[in-house]
């Protein structure tokens, strides 16, 4: 298998990333291409998520992934061994988001006439991602059982730019104090628009649910 | 119980952070306050283990705690009830970390006459914390089992800048592929000097331990 490749990300100098979000999302719309941005907490799951959701739906939509790190490309590798299909890795150099510029030097290592869904797996925090718009179509976040039900409370931001939470590793519920109702009202003070899909990454469980959303908005959006 | 106080931090304007912390801990140790910053992802468990840290300390020291948080002030509630001791909530207003002037503006908001130790529970975040130098004497961390035993490998910079990492929800360790020998490596090669503490902060095992890593960290800084 070839290496995987790792795209050294520069920081964009760009004072309006707003606006450059919003160009980014035209372009993408042009080119066809369909750009989900996965948020979450380090240790959530977001890569073995990110591995079933894809072998889930790789037959019926063109992946690729691009996935943020600081500095290591575990999670690139692990993507592309697992799934096979375009992974690239992009180090921020110690950056702790994305903004749209940003992301767009990453879409420039994919072969975007290839893809129909690109998403970009951000560098695991659930603060500073919030703030930047990255030109994704969607925002989705996974929240794990053993965090606490309380996030959508001292994580409000991202909470409300989210349209689907993701709450992963159920299989755990029986050992921690994680109330599934509480949690569902804490994220719809937050953006009662939210869908929420409670998932166990691990044995799959959920996924079905997930595959779903992801084919049913990018339908959507073709149309 | 009065209420809890609450800080609004506001951003800070020094250029040098580095001389800014230098300066900050020499202040303190001329008032002979010890300050220690407590970092970690969102919800490893940083509140419950600082509760359980208190209520083994705090006949022997007298400690404050500053929360830091983006907008609620749910933690500080809870370490006041639970403990009893002086705790301030910071307001960082968006901000995902502390630097040394918005640290000295939360110390500004504690009676330091009455206080030996301050604990500084930073904003829950592995990447930008871990830049910013706040001043303090020491700097630990919090990784709980369920976020993995390879974020050494994916958040470099936190791991080699603190002192001592407690590996907390030690008794989840069953239910997932959590491997401590493997865990222990990886952070001795960001930082071979940093001691590492397993504990479950909800029964209290291992707290005696981290208690203990306190106390002789404060008597070795006074002489």
């Amino acid at each position: 298998m070839d290496p995987v490749k790792v795209i050294e990300i520069k920081k964009s100098v760009f004072a309006d990333n707003d606006r450059d979000a919003d160009l980014l999302r035209k372009e993408l719309k042009e080119r066809g291409v369909y750009l989900l941005n996965l948020m979450s907490s380090p240790g959530s799951g977001k890569t073995t998520t990110l591995i079933q959701l894809i072998n889930r739906i790789k037959d019926k939509v063109r992946v690729a992934v691009m996935e943020a790190d600081i500095d290591s490309d575990v999670d690139a590798v692990k993507i592309k061994e697992a799934t096979g299909i375009q992974s690239i890795q992009l180090h921020t150099g110690g950056m702790c988001h994305l903004d749209a510029e940003m992301t767009r030097q990453g879409l420039g290592g994919l072969d975007l006439k290839e893809t129909d869904l690109v998403i970009l797996e951000n560098v695991g925090n659930l603060v500073c991602p919030a703030e930047f718009d990255t030109g994704s179509c969607r925002n989705m976040m996974i929240l794990s059982v053993p965090e606490g039900e309380d996030k959508p409370l001292k994580y409000p931001l991202m909470f409300s730019v989210c349209d689907l939470v993701v709450i992963n590793k159920i299989d755990v519920l029986p050992y921690f104090d994680f109330d599934m109702d509480k949690c569902r009202q804490y994220i719809k003070m937050r953006n009662p628009a939210a869908e929420v899909i409670p998932i166990c990454a691990k044995s799959g469980e959920g996924i079905d649910a997930l595959a779903g959303w992801v084919l049913r908005e990018l339908e959507n959006w073709k149309h």
